[in-house]
């Protein structure tokens, strides 16, 4: 088996663990499930679960590591010269269109980290990692560090805010990116 | 004693007992200062210490409860048909004024903080709560939810931001209100 087929393997077994862990957490509550149930599910060994997750509360945040390097890579794409927000809008707009065909999957995951203290605990520190990342990438284009900072604060609380409002409508809704728009618009709409 | 007398004791007690332990946590680092050794310095009994704070994590929160207080009572004195926005930026003045004197006691509280994943935790969560305060105060004026969320994170954002550039200077340095004043024009700027 070729490299890169042994790690198209590896993440699609890792995607298949994940996405069992989420079916039976959101199932059953996340407390109620055990490790080996999960393992079970995705009909892998407890062993090679743990080659993948380092625990349980890991099966929740696999794709972080992959969140992290498109929002970086995305920066890295961003045209020369363009203006620093306009960068971090293009970064979060990309992760958006990676979301959109996923609404019920990341409705669920949401309830599921919102349903334990850790969890939620979790996902704020993942959220000030992106916008560690986010300033980082501002400053490796030569923005100076407090801009930098400031600007990730503000486009990871447009995000947020944006995920919030899309995962709370029933029925018809607008995509992520739309919502993701309209937060930046209502921002601009601020400098009065 | 009459009750407001009593009122006032316990806060000087419980300001008295955070301050000791921010010193012991500051000198000789959290992880290595136990209870009984705030106590000490503190001068009160390991009980009287356990009726103001439930545990150590306990002991770098006092004043939570207070300046959340102080951001809603803030909101509402705001002068009614305020715009929201305006509204959460004199909250935010509000909270900076209190510290403005206290800056090397926040910078210490920062770093200790900065020390433990768990603290840094907590902050964090601290933070979350004071967005879903501000959001929440401007719902009870009216204001639409969704808005009043996005609002409630940028404001928290800015105030952060404001935060990190106020301590990172040595020696002569900008009020914490100049650096609020200073991140709320850069979100301005934005709007292009």
């Amino acid at each position: 088996m070729s490299p890169s087929l042994r790690e198209e393997r590896k993440i699609r077994t890792s995607a298949t663990i994940a996405a069992a862990a989420l079916d039976l957490f959101a199932a059953r509550g996340y407390a109620a499930v055990t490790v080996a149930e999960v393992a079970a599910a995705a009909r892998v060994g407890e062993r090679t679960l743990y080659r993948y997750f380092a625990d349980k509360e890991d099966l929740l945040f696999a794709e972080d590591d992959g969140w992290r390097a498109s929002l970086r890579a995305a920066i890295e794409q961003e045209p020369a010269g363009e203006p620093p927000f306009t960068v971090l809008r293009g970064a979060a707009a990309t992760l958006a269109r990676a979301l959109e065909d996923r609404r019920e999957e990341v409705r669920r995951h949401g309830e599921v980290i919102a349903s334990a203290p850790a969890l939620a605990a979790r996902e704020r520190a993942k959220h000030a990692a992106w916008e560690a990342d986010l300033a980082e990438g501002l400053c490796a284009r030569g923005v100076a560090a407090g801009e930098a900072r400031l600007l990730g604060r503000i486009t990871v609380a447009c995000f947020d805010e944006a995920l919030t409002r899309w995962l709370a409508q029933d029925g018809p809704h607008r995509t992520l990116g739309a919502e993701l728009d309209a937060a930046f618009a209502e921002l601009g709409a601020l400098a009065t």
